[in-house]
């Protein structure tokens, strides 16, 4: 579940809080919890905020982590840069903060993504191919030799790490496009963004991308979080959030892997 | 001039300081100040000390703005993400934080560019080619019809805006290419990290990158804010910096652009 919190759209009750984005994450973790197997703030939505959103970000995590230990944690940063710098930021966000694993992006090349695979436990998620408009700019232009961008992206970077911690971006909105990933790499977790207000439907991505580990963690956000903003938000959301888990769990059953 | 300040690499009677990267970022500043027309605090730096890395991040950025009010300030930052995250992002560099400028990745494609466009008077800087080894990994790459990737994204990325709002990153190991990027965008700046600690020189880029405006932002970080370590840090770092812009300042009098 994306934590993409735009204090804008938060509950006019919870403005008077010191931390109204952290309040407002809290109230949505503790009625998503049943049916989420992570969570992703997005990184952009507390840099804005400056200092109040980096205390709110802190707080999230370690809210996460104190009362739901074994919930995965993502942060949606799409960082990248040189050695030294991606060192930084591999410090920045699993050990300053405790992330599980943070999405960046491919362009910089293996020294730009290796800093994060050295970190035992903790995971690179590389955008392969997302779910907006101006994928088709470069992820999907064709190279000489017949593959295309996102596919190299793909082969070259599954050499540097293991399916123990490298994942991918494919967005929802791709579902085509799941099947030929999965013959490139059968094995990895793919990070699907797009369902929900994205317009990614479930059972697609689930019948081109799902492998016989289930292999998919399915990201949804602005469906789950904003599904109400009057007093009922927590039950609108828990609501949100089970019709999604008793979609995924129904197809689970079907597949005979729960 | 790049503000890539590691805290622990700076001298150590600022270490009882409240917010010690930023009391030496002040230092190195009015010591450089003659020298450099841009700061680039890397925005890695600061996220890996949390909270009070965030507020070094702020206190920089203002204390240039109020003392030195003509310099230019770029977010090193690499972000890229689709559209509605990308307005945060501008927002939280250009609004929250009161940043002239930001480095993007353009793997994501126009959407994920267009949002810092969209602010009169600020600049996206893209990666085109960068200035470590990973650079092979993706950016050199051959495409179908005979161009690299990197030559792709700068030809299709300049329709995107103008040479007035629109950078590029251009590291400074890669001169030979410069020739190259020169022809297929004779008037935009770029900004030319590598230099100094990464061996790129300034001759180098000169020739083969300068335009008839100039057109380079030279970047040098390591070689001038850690020269010297004891107390002696700002009469090294100052001498570094004028050595460097006296070797730019004789290269421009030969060209006759100032």
């Amino acid at each position: 579940m994306g934590l993409d919190t735009d204090y804008k759209k938060i509950p006019k009750m919870l403005l008077h809080k010191e931390y109204p984005v952290f309040e407002f994450n809290k109230h949505m973790i503790d009625a998503t919890h049943e049916y989420a197997i992570a969570y992703k703030p997005n990184l952009a939505f507390y840099e804005m905020l400056g200092a109040a959103g980096h205390m709110s970000l802190e707080m999230t995590v370690s809210y996460i982590r104190d009362n739901y230990p074994d919930v995965f944690i993502i942060a949606d940063a799409k960082r990248g840069d040189i050695g030294d710098t991606s060192h930084m930021y591999a410090h920045a966000f699993f050990k300053t903060l405790d992330f599980d694993a943070i999405t960046l992006s491919p362009y910089m090349g293996y020294d730009s993504i290796s800093p994060f695979l050295e970190v035992d436990g903790k995971w690179a998620i590389l955008l392969a191919l997302t779910s907006n408009d101006g994928s088709k700019d470069f992820q999907q232009l064709q190279l000489e030799g017949g593959k295309k961008l996102f596919e190299e992206v793909i082969t070259t970077s599954s050499e540097w790490g293991s399916v123990n911690n490298i994942m991918y971006v494919v967005g929802a909105t791709k579902a085509e496009a799941l099947s030929r990933i999965r013959q490139l790499i059968p094995e990895h977790f793919l990070l699907v963004p797009g369902i929900g207000s994205q317009g990614g439907s479930l059972q697609e991505v689930a019948e081109h991308g799902m492998n016989d580990r289930c292999g998919l963690l399915v990201n949804a956000s602005r469906s789950i979080i904003y599904a109400d903003i009057t007093n009922k938000f927590e039950d609108a959301a828990r609501h949100e959030a089970s019709i999604l888990q008793s979609q995924m769990e129904k197809i689970l059953l079907e597949r005979e892997l729960i």
